[in-house]
């Protein structure tokens, strides 16, 4: 005991990982950060309290890495729907609103995990997680297909870093669903979408 | 002493109301609700600290009023806007989404006080307060025009409420102004008026 940590083979390893993310997943999503102890994840994990430190140094390490998984397969689906279309810019830039769009109405841990007080204390605790800072890395997937529509003639000209804001902040409607209303922001969010193509597309 | 509240004329006491606003404005905006004290506000409006309560019943009561009178100078002043425009909604447009988000900008209230902090104590101390419903307002305020322009075939057909909304999220990217960056601000405000033109206007 004490603090020897058990061996696990490499396979093993992954796998605890991988089930610490998605029990995290669930916990944090259910009952927020504070709420959740670690030994309710090392349970369903089969692991011992204590050895959760060999995989993650803390709650919010784990809680950082579940976000960021997270927002790696929404890029990933976003670097798709660009790729898939990238001869239809029209369609391109709808889909890529929504699948931005949705991600935030439809992860749990986006929608109820990170409320105001667990996402304060996430940038307190680590500093330098980037986690947050999902503008940015939506901007660099964006950017280089703005460049290249604008180049074929196929979007107006304009500052790219602009176009993209304009682009990332109709995506973020869902942010502001609480005051529109669950059932008009589907509208909401396909008016928006319309103008930005009415704008943008040539 | 004791409970007795001196006699003001009408004139008297409105002054007096006039200047509980003017200070509480600029205090509340330099230290926010909690780090300003009643007697800060009486001192410089010339009464007893025990005489603010003739006027209000808390710090929180003069915040609303603050709020609500600030507020009332933007919906004022959006009104004009559309009403001086009325015969050209491209330009009425354009100056609703500027006036309405540069409000956010430049009102000290908005851009200080009403921190996360004091908007929650806000609404659990006042909460039939509907000073911080601005939408609904600007909506109301915005309609009666988009259905005119509507009939006179001058903006696109589609339900008045959505369009409305579409309006007020793209007014309200100064709330997104920490992201964006204070530079870049303008320009993706012009980009996005410049989408809902090329969406609205026929």
């Amino acid at each position: 005991m004490g603090d020897s940590v058990p061996k696990f083979t490499d396979e093993r390893r992954s796998e605890i990982r991988r089930t610490l993310l998605d029990v995290g997943a669930e916990q944090f999503a259910d009952r927020g950060l504070e709420e959740t102890a670690i030994a309710d994840l090392t349970g369903e994990a089969g692991i011992a309290t204590g050895t959760f430190y060999s995989f993650f140094d803390s709650k919010e390490e784990l809680l950082a890495a579940i976000l960021r998984r997270e927002a790696e397969h929404v890029y990933a689906d976003l670097r798709v729907v660009l790729k898939e279309n990238e001869d239809d810019p029209e369609t391109a830039l709808r889909q890529f609103v929504r699948v931005a769009g949705d991600a935030l109405v439809t992860t749990p841990l986006f929608r109820k995990t990170i409320s105001r007080e667990d996402r304060a204390r996430l940038v307190e605790e680590l500093p330098d997680t980037d986690i947050l800072e999902s503008h940015r890395e939506k901007r660099d997937i964006l950017v280089p297909y703005i460049e290249q529509w604008q180049q074929a003639g196929r979007i107006t000209d304009g500052d790219v870093d602009t176009i993209a804001s304009g682009i990332l902040y109709i995506a973020t409607l869902a942010l502001r669903r609480d005051e529109i209303g669950d059932a008009r922001y589907p509208t909401v969010r396909d008016c928006l979408i319309d103008w930005m193509v009415a704008g943008l597309c040539t």
